[in-house]
């Protein structure tokens, strides 16, 4: 019994990129209401050689465009990493969102059988479809959002699972 | 294009169990090194309000156990929530993993439209499988997951993400 491409890579992670942008709403409210300045959270980490939350977020949104577009032969989009606001991040975002929603089921027809390809930093990752999905971008997803929406917990933000989990 | 249920509850979730397994021999041996206190490895957290990591790693073994058998139809075991050392934790992560091995691919016939009930707290979900297994198993079994490892992270312990996502 199998689970379809599209919900992995489509429907849940928009869900989840809705998630974010309500959670990122969360923090401009707490900025807005002079409890948080910008910036401590724009540069917050939990450890000094980790990425500040604004790079997890700029990752996540990139761990969410590039599954359906590699898994469907589409080129991924890029994005410069230059947002320096929390309105900028919630466009990212919304901009991600956007280009998720375009994708169809049929596109990802023989999609889990397609040797994916990715050059990283230091190697080229060579990977089948579904080895990709659930070893490599699933993983990295959750990573990253759950390290911003930790991140957020730790500045003391007031936000529960349901608004990471939501829908 | 679908992926099989069987590489997403079983054959993913035992290589972040392994993964977490090493992570917590490096937490292991950061406390033989005298660098940190067994006790505030075990009750870290990251607010006041949130569980600390004893209670994360505990979920993140349930969210590797309770998604191949609600998924199969069989019964989800129950493992008491009272480790009090590292080696506890490691220990249950080892009885969640030989239990994720017991799985054959075809119990899973039909799990993506099985109706799973999940009695919670404050609620009942009642969820087809695939919905069940999307938007709430395994985004969970990430939180957890990823807030175990943040925390650890925050404490100093040098792991990295390629020891989160291993294999």
């Amino acid at each position: 019994m199998q689970v379809a491409i599209f919900d992995t890579v489509v429907s849940t992670p928009l869900r989840m990129l809705r998630n974010l942008d309500g959670i990122l709403g969360k923090a401009e409210a707490a900025v807005a209401d002079g409890k948080l300045k910008e910036e401590d959270v724009l540069h917050a980490r939990l450890a000094p050689d980790m990425f500040d939350f604004t790079r997890q977020v700029q990752l996540v949104t990139d761990f969410a465009k590039s599954p359906p577009a590699r898994l469907a032969g589409v080129e991924v989009p890029k994005f410069p990493d230059e947002e320096a606001s929390l309105a900028q991040l919630r466009s990212r975002v919304g901009k991600v969102a956007e280009f998720v929603k375009t994708f169809e089921p049929a596109q990802f027809e023989g999609a889990a059988d397609r040797q994916v390809v990715i050059p990283l930093r230091d190697r080229t990752l060579d990977m089948k479809g579904s080895d990709y999905l659930l070893g490599f971008a699933q993983p990295n997803f959750y990573f990253h959002y759950t390290t911003a929406y930790a991140l957020l917990r730790h500045l003391g933000i007031e936000i529960g699972k349901r608004d990471f989990i939501g829908g």
